[in-house]
């Protein structure tokens, strides 16, 4: 058994390679936030360098004979045991990184600037010519990605593991399909039924006063500003530098009230999680998220569980009016609380309602199938998509730039394990959310009073605090006693709305 | 003769020296303008990781193979050829790096934060003994960091050198003692004479108004906002991370007007000397000013000889009272002239006018003089502080928090070294003054005009351009035909005071 030295070593060289990411994510928090154009070329540059680094520490064969030193240490130990747990992380990480060769990958970073830079373009002028070469070489990317895990069962398989440890297509499919199918029955039910209007949210609503509302909202959810920021940017997100230092970003629509505070509350419902983490954890992998899912699952649970629901406005709304009183002194509650929660099928996925989302995003990961499959090709990809919107949502864009342009995904990064993330994190949301609700019945009314300590507390014990501890199987188990499973989130979108779709 | 391989090899290791240190500016900027407390611990971790990569790689013996190679080619070429200049640059750099072991800079560095740290709550609470010991280390330390460089005349040298290459007590001492007879005889003039007010500078002067006008004028001047930035901090400075991105930071005083706009002023000086380097010399050690006291000269030379003259608020003046009506409406150009180049002894650097300011660096540059021959121990510096106050200021402290304690410099860094380039670039930024009048006799029409691009330009192409190709004395040698001199700026002084206090 090694001495305490050895897990020291350990310890050092991962927080090495977490301090080198970390100053990434200030030069990209800073990219987006605060660089003058004329940094563009260096920043680049600068990534670049900190992303090799950091790449050449996880890949360090010294590295791996450590770990391999420290594995009977881990094994003598009990399951859960924090050494044993940080040992078998850092193993999972090291040998992922180790199957992709150090020249794949530099070829494949290449490659997604440059489609990035031709998409950035390419969008605007909806011309999907432009990038269609380019795609076809991040679709051949992609499975060769694939290729450095000749041991699994579906090629999509090695891109989803990726980003949702343990996901498979054959384990996702039959959920998604269960999920797909009631959503579908849901939506034909409330096309049927009386429409709800969002005319209350349409307005002049100054950013200055969403953003002091939003705030306020975020601070009472426990964001802890103390040990983060929010500051505008064009495409939201919540980065961690460290555990002190979790921050995030947002957009604001002055003539439409219902994005801005969505949008940051999804935001800080990220960021509960890592500044929910361990602080001892800190500069270790065990110390955050532990899947893009679960990730997910936690902004969502904030965004949609939480803040659409009629207790959370009934505390908030009349705040909200003090804030607008001319805009909103002639909208009710219900008024306000249906709007919010319009359904309206459309062609924006990141602009979408509850029910209709997640058949954007399931459309999505069929596609990437279809395409790592070799059931369509790039060339067919536009028609197709078009064609899938008709089927699932009975809407079409007339162009490209909101089909197949609209996400920027497959423009930065593999064909493959980039979607399924999104429609994961409803659904163990609404999982978690159920076992919160049984372990504390009385989270309505709390939320009711703008209180959400107890939650918070509750979402801390049991997912926070754990990191990557647990898979994300697992921690569904501990915490559900059950695996993944459609029927929460299904069952919650049914009975919300049939309330205000009555008819 | 090596291949064109060899040097982009050198260029390609400096680029990454340079592209490391920039990251570590990124996240010393985001450290004082956005870093919630939070994010310090792991900040100051992040920091010295940055700082260790990039000492690793400037003292990497491979780096002295390559240069001892190119050393022949460099000398086959004609002197002044760019090769030549960043080999030769590169060998000083790496020889420097070279003398002063890792483990030294490890442990001093170590012990400068624990002292910044001490000295961060030691100075509110007015205790020079809480840092009195850690004050005697570092007067240890940086005689330690002298006798690395043992062929040198006087063992303050080496610090000095440092920061201005080639500068040495030797030289300094007869050109401060000219400077300052010259000084005392003109304060002694000025105090004998009728005395101006600056009570038309207080008043309450909203940051926001403060701030538009100080961008307006910078902007005028020639820094570029596509490739930089102003923030506000509680210690202003201006940081480089690259060509396209050179930031500056203020601070704002909103009951005295004399201070935000020259502290914007002074910081813009900084950023067009580095915005105005070759932009191919990026990523490289030719693209930056020359040394610390070449620099200042530039932040001086815009902040007191164009910002502080006649000329200059005869075009902003009238601005300047649109932007406070009220305050101003009373107050006659020539009023608003006096006071903002009232002088007055007084015990604070940073607030000093233009006649006391290089009276206080050259106390301190004595003062480390006297520490590190041992004419003086720590124990007798603040009672030495206080009396060289009394005798070249005739003012005196009642406490060290506004004496001893009063510049963070030696309770963050060695002693010695740490204050010359205040001075040196008063006395440059003259010379070169004179030399640009010489040039372009129109200058101070121009400044009358708000015209600032010939002045810019001069600059440009006899400076800034000229990035670290020759050495300051070198520059002043090019550009003003002499050895550094005193007098430009005595007379200087001397015509603009007899006229501001004329009896």
């Amino acid at each position: 058994m090694p001495s305490d030295v050895t897990i020291d070593e350990l310890r050092q060289r991962l927080r090495e390679i977490s301090d080198l990411s970390a100053a990434a994510s200030v030069l990209h928090w800073d990219q987006t936030t605060a660089m003058p154009t004329g940094g563009a070329v260096s920043r680049s540059r600068q990534l670049a360098l900190l992303g090799r680094l950091s790449h050449e520490r996880a890949t360090d064969p010294e590295l791996g004979v450590l770990l391999d030193r420290l594995m009977p240490y881990a094994e003598s130990l009990p399951s859960g045991h924090d050494d044993r747990a940080l040992i078998e992380v850092a193993q999972r990480d090291f040998d992922l990184a180790m199957r992709v060769p150090a020249e794949f990958s530099e070829r494949a970073a290449g490659h997604m600037s440059k489609t990035y830079a031709a998409w950035l373009t390419a969008r605007p002028h909806d011309d999907f010519v432009a990038v269609q070469e380019l795609l076809e070489t991040t679709l051949e990317l992609s499975r060769e990605y694939c290729e450095f895990f000749p041991d699994s069962d579906h090629i999509a398989d090695p891109l989803i593991d990726a980003a949702d440890q343990g996901m498979t297509v054959a384990r996702i499919r039959p959920v998604f399909a269960e999920l797909r199918t009631g959503l579908i029955s849901l939506l034909d039910h409330i096309s049927n039924s009386k429409q709800v209007d969002d005319e209350p949210l349409r307005n002049h609503f100054p950013a200055a006063q969403q953003a002091r509302f939003s705030t306020a909202v975020i601070q009472a959810m426990g964001y802890d500003f103390d040990r983060g920021r929010l500051d505008p940017t064009a495409h939201p997100f919540m980065t961690r530098f460290a555990h002190g230092d979790v921050r995030i970003t947002t957009r604001t629509n002055e003539s439409f009230l219902g994005e801005h505070v969505f949008v940051t509350i999804h935001e800080a419902g990220h960021a509960l999680y890592e500044q929910g983490t361990r602080a001892d954890d800190d500069g270790t992998p065990l110390g955050s998220g532990t899947s893009s899912g679960m990730h997910e699952s936690q902004s969502r649970l904030w965004e949609n569980i939480v803040a659409r629901s009629p207790e959370f406005w009934s505390y908030w709304y009349p705040k909200l009016q003090e804030e607008f009183p001319k805009q909103l002194q002639n909208v009710s509650l219900q008024e306000f609380y249906n709007a919010i929660n319009r359904v309206q099928p459309s062609l924006i996925r990141t602009d979408a309602d509850e029910v209709t989302y997640n058949l954007h995003v399931m459309l999505r990961f069929e596609l990437e199938l279809d395409l790592l499959e070799g059931n369509i090709s790039i060339a067919e990809l536009p028609n197709t998509w078009h064609e899938r919107y008709r089927d699932d949502l009975g809407v079409s864009a007339a162009n490209d730039r909101d089909g197949v342009l609209q996400d920027v995904h497959w423009y930065a990064g593999f064909i493959g394990g980039a979607f399924q993330g999104y429609t994961l994190g409803n659904i163990i949301g609404a999982q978690l959310f159920e076992a919160a609700l049984h372990d504390t019945p009385e989270i309505y009314a709390q939320i009711a009073r703008g209180e959400y300590q107890p939650l918070h507390d509750w979402l801390r014990t049991n997912i926070y605090r754990i990191g990557r501890r647990r898979t994300p199987d697992q921690l569904i188990a501990d915490v559900t006693g059950s695996p993944l499973d459609a029927k929460p989130l299904l069952n919650r979108l049914q009975t919300k709305f049939s309330k205000i779709y009555p008819e």
